[in-house]
């Protein structure tokens, strides 16, 4: 379908020496660096980026600044939201454009400016990703929705608190090998355990952190691809669902339907199973996430998710390494750039420059990219 | 290309008691009545929704939202923002869809819901659309980018406040042959030349005003139209550019080098020239702007957009009709909607339906749709 040419990313965190556009310029900067003889003016044809809030900075139209700090103002662009699948979602129009035959390199870029505003504030624009008007104006906040689910999903199945801070102390030991992670430091079950409540059961070590971040890639037709680079990667297959906005609306909170259908439809169109896959990079905002969707994507059975982290099979030298960036949960949340940034870690991987977390011989990875409590999924299989 | 099934839209104007969302479900239920045989969840493969502001009613996800309330919550939807070309964008990003092959047929929406906030407010929020940091932190509003366009070009090419007014004028006039116009009373030049000042030149009836309204198309393949419609129009050109965000940083104030852009590329893949458009749709957010896109879109030439209005050479029923709807003058603007809502214009006379202010035989129509001061630019040909 197209060909990943090169990819960059900010360090995660706090930056407050950088806004949205500037931030923006440093990660295209650095997937710029990574392709040869690639000449923006003369070969990009499109900029997309993904970004939720334009409120953090009263900045909107990114489209058109984007193209701008990559150097080419006069050129095909858009801002493309889909709350925090906003990255992936850039990424599925840009496919689509070239798909289409009128673009043959596209520029993606996905960023977020979030910690200028204090945690109320961006709780607030936060909860604009669900339903805001029957969920979050009646009181329930992001970490309330996701408390909910990992409630339902410990009485339904058996798991316990425990295996929620699991998720946590192998995703932050993933971010320990990570020089661009928000927290690369490694946590223990204890700590997690310790952590004060945010949304019972869901305590700090169970939620993504609030982050300042862009990742970029560049990507081609195919047949271009070693034109720009030596070790191209390709997005072999895509699949994308929406799902009801509202929690409230959905048959059953311990199931992401539209992941399951995103990852079905991916799979199929790159011809291959989950057990082909080598890594997998999924949206982990809280730690439940993780477990829901190992369960979605098919890397657990139904009910089983708990018992993958339990038995430790998703550890980047285990069975099934899920989040070897760190996730989210380590790696940091800057909204729309997550879905970009999660393409960007799987390219270090097929490419071998993912340093001490490399997956050893990673061949094929999948990310998943999810927009707010499950109402739109994106997933993308990359092969070498 | 693709073809225009049907299209719908609310009343521009008030209302009070409705929500973005509520505003679509009217837009969008118009267009599917007009319709056949047109089963959304059978049929329609994507939703793709322009919005530009999630602010106003702290609702983003309208991808995820549309789809929904599309009846259709299990599909392939994103919100497309580009300012005040946000609608035109979606349509963009829901063409090149088509063309790729994945979509047959896509609903595209756009919608903004502005009236429940403060006029400061919706002006601040506005002012996102162009560089924030450098013009509207500083001290520019819209109005007063516009208004420094406005002066230049008097300055330089001799026109009048005079011929502003006469923008406002005719497109009052059309308004008031359409019953989803905002402000459907005909206005005289003294009424226009004596309003108050908003920023000098530009006055009261110069300034498009603040908006609630939606607007909708459904689109196809070419091949599947007449499946759905017997009055089928067909998209055959279309041309996009972006450009630097702030003014301050292009060659020449009285110039919109993106639209001259982007109308080239849609005249060019449509292969028509100028001359072979029946009727034109423009983004008259102040007059000053209509002037202006008169010559970037080749109908005057430079210098002389000021000489078409005062010979009244662009009223419905004279030789190049521009802006029948009332424009955003004064059919309204809700920022997203308007590019869409410029195709139901465009759509209403190509199939005979515009009732009192019909341009007569209608067979070709052109329809510009800009964001922010100017940074982008979408025009699309659309033929019987």
């Amino acid at each position: 379908m197209a060909a990943i040419v090169s990819a960059g990313s900010t360090k995660y965190g706090k930056h407050d020496d950088k806004g949205a556009k500037e931030l923006f310029a440093e990660a295209f900067s650095e997937a710029l660096e990574g392709a040869k003889n690639l000449d923006p003016k003369r070969d990009v044809n499109a900029v997309f980026i993904g970004q939720m809030g334009s409120e953090y900075e009263y900045q909107a139209h990114s489209g058109s600044w984007a193209a701008d700090y990559a150097g080419i103002p006069r050129t095909h662009a858009a801002r493309v939201e889909s709350a925090c699948a906003s990255g992936s979602t850039a990424v599925r129009v840009a496919l689509t454009g070239i798909m289409s035959g009128l673009y043959d390199t596209v520029i993606v870029g996905g960023v977020e400016k979030m910690r200028n505003r204090g945690t109320n504030e961006v709780t607030l624009y936060l909860g604009e990703a669900g339903d805001f008007h029957m969920e979050i104006w009646n009181g329930l906040t992001f970490p309330g929705l996701f408390a909910l689910m990992a409630t339902a999903y410990m009485n339904r199945y058996g798991a316990r608190e425990e295996d929620l801070a699991r998720v946590a102390v192998k995703n932050h030991k993933h971010a320990s090998m990570n020089p661009k992670a928000q927290y690369p430091q490694e946590i223990t079950l204890e700590q997690a355990m310790s952590a004060r409540p945010v949304a019972w059961p869901l305590k700090l070590y169970d939620c993504s952190p609030i982050t300042d971040g862009a990742s970029a890639i560049i990507i081609t037709k195919p047949e271009l691809a070693k034109k720009y680079t030596d070790t191209p990667v390709y997005i072999t297959g895509f699949g994308h669902s929406t799902d009801y906005l509202g929690v409230y609306e959905r048959d059953d909170v311990t199931w992401l339907e539209g992941a399951k259908r995103a990852s079905d439809a991916a799979y199929r169109a790159a011809n291959i199973t989950v057990g082909d896959v080598d890594l997998f990079e999924v949206h982990d905002c809280f730690t439940i996430a993780e477990l829901l969707l190992y369960e979605a994507l098919g890397i657990a059975g139904r009910g089983e998710g708990y018992r993958a982290i339990r038995e430790g099979l998703t550890y980047y030298d285990s069975k099934i390494p899920v989040n070897v960036s760190g996730g989210l949960k380590a790696k940091g949340h800057p909204v729309g750039a997550t879905g970009v940034g999660q393409m960007y870690e799987i390219w270090l991987h097929l490419t071998g420059r993912a340093g001490k977390r490399q997956v050893k011989g990673a061949e094929v990875g999948v990310t998943h990219n999810m927009g707010g409590s499950g109402a739109s999924h994106n997933v993308f299989v990359i092969e070498r």
